[in-house]
């Protein structure tokens, strides 16, 4: 050990250190010593390293045996520039001390300043000022400082003494408390110390420093920081460097002054320093707001040669670290010294990094690719919705999770009819609030500005509604209990009715009281389109969008998308209009196939039988069977024939938006029972209608639906009669959705317009679905074709949603042209997982006790899903290396999902229009 | 096409035939000529090969060019050995033409015999036979047979002639009519004949022949054969051949005669030539009821020359073919010829089959593994389950699917109650009959002497239970339409009420009208036993047994079970005293998990906040909740300790029973609300009382209930809050169960039982999830193990059954013991199917369409959910070599399932007590 501390260099002068040593030396050492290196104007000081804290943390709040002398020795290189003396009675020298991490957190000790100071020390420094209330005041409140930070004593016991003695003068402001008054107070100080620590306040300036060194390494253990490091998975043994500088003072008059300043303007990128500044003032008064500081622009008038002076270490800085800095300054008589300097980027606005971004690669500082490297999906989501206008300041209510980006601010609503009705027929903004969100809630929900609900995840009905339309949308915010029949919840305790103002930050997730102003956003504006443009260059994979609709569609297309990598045929079904339709061809769907089946084993008997009795009654029971389904026979095809016409609008609108890219649509998806009225509701009308109007013949017919519901009712809907189960159980649905399909495209075409339709079948597990499906689509397609006397290019593949599809991709691939990907529905079945129930129940859990480290509906989980993936790829190219290959679940625009997707070869994601700017981004950060 | 036809053999005679050529000679040639070669007595004759069949088939219906020649050519040889002559009207050799497909199949012609006689001919076969009686009758049944076969003229035609003669002559039999009469009869058919076909019946004896041929060829394509080639999977291309046999004559007198005959008795095994016989007669007379055939023992006495010849035959075709024979022959003027010999196995009872196998082994016809190669599971369920005694004539009802294999007879019974109070205070055999099964129905199954359904498949919860407790049952029984509040089923028109009597073979899914005596199982007979003997002595796979009782393990361990694989504890929440105990924990469980987490959090809180006011709101809060949390966490610990105490008894009788073997107990698996009443149940009780007694306080109770129950409900809980999770959620459940488990481990031990208790943790698919409970185990075992002083020997292993968990098996490797696959979930997961929905709606439609092969419950998908075992196999053992792999499934008792298990490495499989033994059998089969 001893070996070890004599070898070790535990301390770096500014000249010493360098920008890459930010491990060593904590963020600001490096900073500071970088600046020192470029030449640029550092008051002189030294940096003792975060090894020295680890070693200091790990030896039982040890220092190590040489540092003490090491100190000395850099603090005398110190006094010989400062020419000043540590302790000196007559020209003292005093430092700051301040701690500094690789990654700032809170709960560290910050800053003591004026550490040197004692009753000797202090005659020294009013007599270098020439300013006696100047000096005591520092030592007043070094005292103050230093007790609090080191000593443990808490602030209030001298803030009081200060507030008595300023009542008792009957003065408001300390500046005003005269140089005699300081001193008595600093007696009273000294008393206080001497009454909490039993000892003196110390007048040795060494120990002082030691003191105050120790102080900063015992923080690195404070709760709070440990908390925070916890939290972020910061590692534990970084530790933090303790910064020791030689003071400059920025109140020694009017030619001295402090302030902070950006090598750009944070709002709006425009080059030109800019920042505000204080002129006789300490640090601390620049950001306490009892003085208004002044725009940097006025320094040029009060000083034109500091100012000229700072717009140069300023060009400096950026030529140095190649980015927008964040400076703090002191002027001390006249004399410009840096204090600090940090990349000033993560502050910048959005707008603000697009224009810097763009401007420093034209500037030569930057290539694109690092430009692109920088800029964050949080800038474009800040960039292309709605946010708050964050300065309004009203209370905080609650908080959630943000679900879909943007800001809004409304009126609380809690039921969908009447969301929608304020917002139509009352033009309100209305703030939809629901424990969560079901199909019923659509058209309140597209009527609000904003969607909070209690429950649900990121991937809840509500998040992904919202996210599709680019609402914004905070859920699973459970301080909120809502209390649906008396229009109001109660959150903390207060209560919010019907009508009442809350407005909601779904970048953060936070939910407050009372209006605030919203920022619109613009278009993808000048300086985003040109950074994805250089995104698009360079970038391997494809982003395609989901889109359901026309408008989604061309939102989609106006954002940059390649094609449509999902477009579900079950939301059309939605419309109130077709409704009505959906629930009779549902009705008679089972009916049908049952008749059907049941004919079909009859004629196979008959064929066999050989008693003529036998044969009759054979007969006889296939002629009845006949008789009972021609009514749900005509039914069946009626409602088909009628979703045909809808369902071929639908596509024709999507083929034309997307006319010269790929559509891929997908075939019904979702179990029938989701189109029917809930088990809950029919039930209890049914009960009510036997209890109070036994006998009418509504209830006859409730309870028929009561019992097609429950036919249809499964124990596990996710793994039942769904995906293409449904198309070769009721091969009519899908055939009539082919139908609709070609003949648009035909239409499309004769008018002219260039469609590409891909055709995905959903959920499938082995190569017969897929052959089945595929003959059928073949079959209709090419009759439909010949119709029209037109070829229509198009596509045929599977969506792979099934672990079984991952095992057998080699299989498939010999049928499918294309994969893609439902990561959704793989996350389930892979994890065992159901993302209604988990995310309410399970996930949070498992979260809290870090069994997950992401919620694998949000980010994929590349070692579980991802590893099927992989090897549904492999097989899949093997067998057609022709496939093309892609990904359509919620991941599709998820960053880290993206960089997986890059890294496994696959040619395009799919994901929400909103998402594609984001998406295009990402890819080309996967290089 | 000349070059084939001319240099293919199209034709082979006996004596160039042998067995092995069944693919070219169909079963009965290759039979015929194997005898010949064996020197036995077979009339001569040739076989047309399957070839010949294909290439007719394939050519338009034209028979190969040089066939016809081959033919004759051929025929002219057995007219040398014959000393006949085909078409002679002096020695007139006549022949039998059959068709003999290497599968015999419903369909295809069968036999023509008596071909070759002509007016011209059959007047030679008087004269030789000096039998003109005779020689017209055979005329008169070849023109009928070959009218109906060969020329497509309906049978009943000619009967309605023979009605018709006998009803003028007043007589009764076939045989009483006269030789004049069936000359005019004779002419009748002519005239039959003549104006169906417009031409002549063929009086040219080669034409006869060729028709006859090209008729055995035409009716390979059958439509009956055609579909029963489709459903059995038999290839369309195989083909059959046809035999050309010169005829012998069982009805020449009283030295002739005609038989069936086993070289073994085929219901006891004994080794003796059984069978009938009659005497003047031919083949179809024996079994055509008309006269009542002797017993072949009866031979002896009448010409014991022959029954001596018979016995050498016998014996001869043993030897040769190393199989029990089932033979037919003729005796023509008191020669023996043999006309076909096969494998009586097939044909021979469960009890004949285990004797036949282990004395061919003692005789050193077979070696120990051919005899296991040839018994097969349908053997051994047989011999471990009541049979119905099938020679009981009672119409058949309906037929289902067999779930649960022996045959049961008693009254019907349509509720559980009911079935349980007839059956234990009435005393009565009942078959409870019920659309579908739930754990509600347990009492009434248990008491029940089977169980039918007219819904579900082989794994619905009526099979699972039925097979787990070895009680007959046949589910998705459709046929029954189910009226249980009129307390009957109506069944293809039948009125079935309560107490009537049905009787069921759930060996075939057959159901009976009527009672049906019962064949009482033995136990584990001699003969089986020696054959599961030499099946233990060559199995590499160890069998274990799922058992949940004390009862059920000492029958595995009964029938050879090596450990308990699968121990479900869920089970013993179940007994109706412990429902109201379990009910309390899982209602106080959230509310305590929820106060707990809330308590957390704030307290968290409360460390970081500073201002006064703040600390004040959160201590009020944390003692607020406090306060809430007390009476549900009384009441929580209450239960936990009662259901310890009933668990640790539970745990002690497996463990005792087993004793020396390991046992695998798997920690409670199923989503809570399993055990709660039913939503729906509950839901109609709180609708109905809110219309009618809206302000009773039962109300408030039960919507209280359902609040609880709705708050546990899940979307899908199949993938919901169970397994693991449960575990992580809730961790006391896991501790009252860990606990329970080594009190009573220990206690057994320091008894002096020697227990092996392994701990597995149901559901995993994360690392850390088996981290979390690995820790739980081991500190809780501890301590339990720290208590009593003592320690036991114990392992820690995880279920297999969500797929993440085999793709990161190397990962779970590190920490498991064992593994144990649970194919059920993991079937559901993989194929995304959830059972209980599956089996009831698209599985059938699937295996109907032919997209399934088997229903993947019953068989385990190798291709999907095999590769991911294997995958988890591989990567599993190449962490940890020492790794204990099994299968615990439904699937463990599969045969084919079990030769997977045994190829992949596996070191057991484990299933329900009554498949033991079968499984015995598999895993020997398996090498």
């Amino acid at each position: 050990m001893l070996d070890v501390e004599n070898t070790v260099k535990w301390i770096y002068s500014f000249e010493e250190g360098n920008a890459g040593m930010k491990d060593l030396l904590g963020g600001k050492g490096a900073g500071l010593a970088e600046m020192t290196r470029a030449g640029l104007p550092v008051p002189p000081g030294f940096t003792i390293t975060t090894e020295t804290c680890m070693y200091y943390n790990q030896h039982g709040k040890k220092l190590p045996e040489k540092l003490e002398e090491s100190i000395f020795k850099n603090l005398k290189e110190v006094e010989q520039k400062s020419k000043k003396i540590f302790g000196d009675s007559e020209h003292p020298l005093l430092v700051s001390v301040r701690s500094g991490a690789k990654i700032s957190m809170p709960g560290m000790m910050d800053t003591i300043l004026n550490l040197g100071l004692t009753d000797e020390t202090v005659k020294g420094l009013t007599q270098e000022t020439q300013n006696e209330r100047f000096a005591f005041d520092c030592y007043r409140r070094f005292i103050q400082m230093f007790s609090d930070v080191v000593l443990g004593i808490s602030k209030k016991k001298f803030e009081e003494k200060l507030d008595e003695l300023k009542k008792k003068e009957k003065i408001k402001n300390d500046f005003e408390i005269s140089s005699n008054s300081l001193q008595s107070l600093i007696a009273v100080y000294k008393k206080i110390v001497q009454s909490e620590t039993r000892r003196e306040f110390p007048q040795d300036v060494r120990e002082q420093l030691l003191m105050a060194v120790k102080a900063v390494f015992d923080s690195w253990e404070n709760p709070r920081a440990f908390t925070y490091r916890e939290e972020k998975g910061i590692s534990h043994s970084l530790g933090t460097a303790v910064n020791i500088v030689a003071m400059v003072f920025g109140n020694m008059g009017n030619d001295s002054g402090t302030g902070v300043a950006f090598t750009r303007d944070p709002f709006t990128g425009e080059k030109k320093v800019s920042g505000e500044f204080l002129m006789n003032a300490q640090g601390e008064d620049v950001v306490a707001g009892i003085r208004t500081p002044i725009p940097i622009a006025e320094l040029e008038k009060l000083s034109p040669l500091i100012y000229q002076h700072l717009q140069e270490v300023s060009r400096n800085l950026e030529t140095h670290y190649r980015d927008v800095q964040d400076m703090e300054f002191t002027i001390e008589k006249g004399k410009l010294y840096m204090l600090q300097t940090r990349s000033g980027f993560p502050s910048v606005s959005a707008d603000a990094a697009a224009k810097i971004l763009v401007e420093m690669v034209n500037e030569g500082f930057i290539d694109k690719k690092e430009a692109l490297k920088r800029l964050e999906p949080h800038h474009i989501d800040q960039m292309l919705h709605p946010r708050l206008e964050l300065k309004t300041k009203v209370p905080l209510l609650a908080k959630g999770i943000a679900a879909s980006p943007g800001g809004a601010s409304g009126q609380v609503v809690f039921d969908s009819p009447r969301a929608s009705k304020m917002a139509k027929q009352e033009k309100k903004s209305v703030i939809l609030v629901r424990p969560e969100t079901n199909p019923n809630d659509i058209e309140g929900m597209l009527a609000a500005k904003g969607i909070l609900t209690s429950r649900g995840g990121m991937t809840s009905h509500a998040a992904l509604v919202a996210r599709g339309w680019g609402i914004p949308c905070i859920v699973g915010c459970e301080e909120l209990k809502i209390e649906e029949e008396k229009k109001r919840m109660v959150v903390n305790g207060k209560v919010i009715k019907e009508g009442d103002f809350i407005s909601i930050n779904a970048l953060t997730g936070e939910v407050f009281l009372g209006k605030i102003p919203l920022i619109e956003p613009k278009e993808i504006g000048e300086n985003l389109a040109k950074l994805l443009n250089w995104a698009d260059q360079i970038r391997r994979l494809q982003i395609w969008a989901n889109a359901d609709t026309p408008q989604d569609a061309e939102k989609a297309r106006g954002f940059g998308a390649q094609g449509i990598g999902l477009c579900r045929t079950e939301h059309m079904f939605l419309a109130p209009e077709r409704v009505p339709v959906v629930h009779e061809m549902i009705l008679a769907a089972p009916l049908v196939q049952e008749l059907k089946y049941r004919q079909e084993k009859l004629s196979q008997e008959l064929d066999k039988a050989k008693e003529k009795a036998d044969k009759e009654r054979l007969k006889k029971e296939i002629q009845q069977i006949a008789k009972e389904l021609k009514q749900p026979l005509a039914h069946y095809k009626k409602a088909l024939s009628k979703l045909q016409v809808l369902q071929k609008k639908d596509f024709k609108g999507i083929l034309k938006a997307m006319q010269g890219l790929p559509v891929t649509i997908r075939l019904l998806d979702p179990p029938l029972h989701e189109f029917l009225p809930s088990y809950e509701k029919v039930l209890e009308e049914v009960i009510t209608l036997r209890i109070k109007s036994p006998k009418s013949k509504t209830l006859k017919e409730k309870e028929m639906l009561l019992n097609h519901i429950t036919r249809l009712k499964e124990q596990n809907p996710m793994l039942g009669l769904r995906v293409c189960r449904l198309g070769i159980v009721y091969p009519e649905i899908y055939e009539m959705q082919i139908k609709a399909i070609f003949e648009a495209a035909c239409e499309l075409k004769i008018q002219g317009f260039e469609v590409l339709p891909e055709i995905m079948i959903p959920g499938v597990g082995f190569r017969a679905e897929l052959e089945a499906t595929y003959h059928q689509v073949k079959k209709t397609a090419n009759e439909v074709m010949q119709k029209y006397g037109i070829q229509i290019q198009h596509h045929f593949g599977t969506m792979i949603e099934v672990p079984r599809a991952c095992l057998i991709a080699d299989d498939l691939a010999e049928r499918a042209e294309f994969f893609s990907f439902g990561t959704n529905d793989l996350t389930q079945t892979t994890l065992a997982f159901s993302r209604d129930d988990a995310e309410g129940s399970f996930i949070p859990v498992y979260l809290r006790k870090e069994i997950l480290e992401n919620n694998p509906f949000k980010t994929l989980d590349i070692k579980g899903v991802g590893s099927l993936i992989k090897i549904a790829v492999e097989k899949g190219r093997k067998k057609n290396p022709e496939l093309k290959i892609g990904i359509c679940g919620e991941h599709g625009g998820d960053p880290a999902t993206i960089v997986f997707c890059h890294q496994t070869g696959l040619n395009y994601v799919s994901c929400s229009p909103y998402r594609v700017p984001v998406a295009r981004l990402a890819a080309s950060k996967a290089l």
